[in-house]
C-alpha cells in the first residue's frame, strides 16, 4: 500500500472470461488536505497527494484569497493532512474578511465530501453491516452493464460530454439511469428519484457508473445502502479503502472480456 | 441555442487536416441551481438542467439534510434557476441547525463556481479584452498536445485514474504539467506553481486538460491570463458562453486528425 508520486499499489481481484486471478494493481491516490490560514481552518481539499504547495497556492490564488506573491509569507506542511500559510502581516489584515466569507458559502454540487472546513468536520460515516453480503451477482451481468447504460444515454450520445449513472437490478435489468455534466449529480439524481418514490433501502441493486469511481460516489452508495457499485473506469484509493472498511463490492474497469473487484469479492458469484 | 434533454446545440469550427468547416454540433447543458429552504439560500449545485426535482431531493438526501420522505412538504422550482423546498411543520424547527451548519463549512476543492450559497454570490468574472488576440497557434501543434502530455504522465499511466493538466507555450513545447484525482486540482497545481514562480500572467500559453472543460477550468484560465485552453474532451454550455464572452479561444475534442473550436476561432493559424 505504498504511495509513490501519486499511485498507490493494491491487490485486486480480476475476472476474466470466467476465471479468477489476483493480480497486483495501481490506484491514484486521493486524501483530504486541510488548508489553514494562520493555523485557522479554511477549506479542506480532496486530492492526490504530490505538489500540495502548487496545490495550495493555485487553490488560494484561483479563488482569490490571494492575488500577489507578496501576500504570502510561509507555506508549511504541518501535521499529516494539513498545510498552514502564513500570510503577510499587510495582508493579514484581511484574514477575518477571508474566514468570515468562507462561512458564508457553501459547499458547491451533490459531493458527500466537500464543504467542509476541517478534517473533524469530515464526520467519514461508517456503518459496518449495513451492507451485509445477502445475495450475488453474475460476471456476465457486470459486463453487460456498460452496454445497457449507453443505450439509456441520449445525452451522452449526442454531446459526449456527460456523465451518467445507472441503477441495476440483481438480474442485471437496468431500473434507472441519470445523466448530468457533474458525476455526482447523476447520482444525486438517480438515488433521489428512489428516494421520492420511497424505494430506498436499495439493497437489491447494483450502481453503476460511466467514469471513476471517487470517495464521494462510494459514500453516497452506502447512504442509499448499495452493497455493489461499478464503473467503467479507476475507483481512487480512498473509494477503495472506504468500500473496503464498509463492506461495499467495488468493480472497475468494466471492459469486455473483464474488470477489476477491488473489495469485497464475494458478491460476484464465480 | 435550444437547450433539449440535457444538450444544447451550438456552430463550432471543426479545423481537420488543415481544412476549416463550421459544421452543428452539440454540447453538454451546464446551469446553476440555486437551493432554497423555505425560501433560505442553501446551496447552489452546478449542473446539466432536467431531472432537478430528482437532484435537489438526492442531494438533500445525501447530505443528511432530510432522512425521512415526510420531512419535505413540497418541492417546487421558484424562478429561473432556484428551487424551493418547504419542510415540513416538524422538520422546520432544525432549518436554522441545517442553515447555520451551511455557514460553518466551505466549498470544496478547486473549483471556482462552487461553495456559493446563492447565485447572486457567484460573481462571475468578466473580464472583456483581458485575453486579447495577440498571437496564433498551428493547427499542428494543438494535435501533437495529447500525445505530449501523455507521455508526462507518470502516474496516469499506472493507473488510469488520473486527470492531467498541461501548460504548453506558442511553439507547443510542453513547459509543465500536474496530475490529480480532481480534474480542478490537477489545474490549481499548474497555475499555483506558475504563481509561486511568478510567471503569471500566462498570455502566451494554452492550458490543456485531459478529460471535459467545465465552466471552472476555464475561469480559472482566464484568472491566470491564458487565453487559448484545449481538451481531449467535450466543454459544457457555459464554458462555451464563458470563453465567448471573455475573449478566450475553446478547443474541444482534439484526437487526431481533428479538433473543434467553440469560441473565437481566430487564434487558430489556418
Amino acid at each position: 500500500m505504498r504511495i509513490v508520486d501519486g499511485v498507490r499499489s493494491c491487490q485486486v481481484t480480476r475476472i476474466e472470461d470466467g476465471r479468477v486471478t489476483t493480480v497486483s494493481d495501481a490506484v491514484a491516490a486521493e486524501a483530504p488536505l486541510e488548508v489553514r490560514l494562520n493555523g485557522e481552518p479554511f477549506s479542506v481539499i480532496m486530492r492526490t497527494p504530490g505538489a500540495d504547495r502548487d496545490l495550495v497556492a493555485g487553490f488560494l490564488f484561483t479563488e482569490g484569497a490571494v492575488s500577489d506573491r507578496s501576500h504570502i509569507a510561509a507555506m508549511d506542511p504541518v501535521a499529516d493532512g494539513a498545510f498552514d500559510v502564513t500570510l503577510s502581516a499587510a495582508h493579514t489584515v484581511l484574514l477575518p474578511d477571508l474566514l468570515g466569507g468562507r462561512r458564508q458559502v457553501t459547499m458547491n454540487s451533490s459531493c458527500g465530501m466537500c464543504g467542509r472546513r476541517s478534517l473533524d468536520a469530515l464526520h467519514l460515516e461508517t456503518l459496518p453491516g449495513a451492507t451485509a453480503v445477502e445475495w450475488t451477482i453474475s460476471p456476465e451481468a457486470i459486463l453487460a452493464m456498460p452496454a445497457a447504460l449507453r443505450l439509456a444515454q441520449d445525452a451522452f450520445s449526442a454531446t459526449g460530454g456527460l456523465h451518467a449513472a445507472g441503477l441495476f437490478s440483481r438480474d442485471g435489468h437496468l431500473d434507472a439511469s441519470a445523466e448530468d455534466v457533474g458525476r455526482h449529480n447523476a447520482v444525486d439524481k438517480l438515488i433521489g428519484r428512489m428516494w421520492l418514490e420511497e424505494r430506498l433501502p436499495l439493497r437489491d441493486h447494483v450502481l453503476f457508473v460511466s467514469g471513476r469511481l471517487s470517495f464521494e460516489i462510494v459514500q453516497k452508495a452506502l447512504l442509499a445502502r448499495i452493497p455493489i457499485v461499478a464503473a467503467v473506469s479507476a475507483p481512487s484509493s480512498m473509494a477503495v479503502d472506504f468500500g473496503d472498511d464498509n463492506g461495499l463490492t467495488l468493480v472497475g474497469f468494466v471492459r469486455q472480456p473483464r474488470f477489476n473487484v477491488y473489495s469485497h469479492p464475494e458478491r460476484i458469484s464465480t
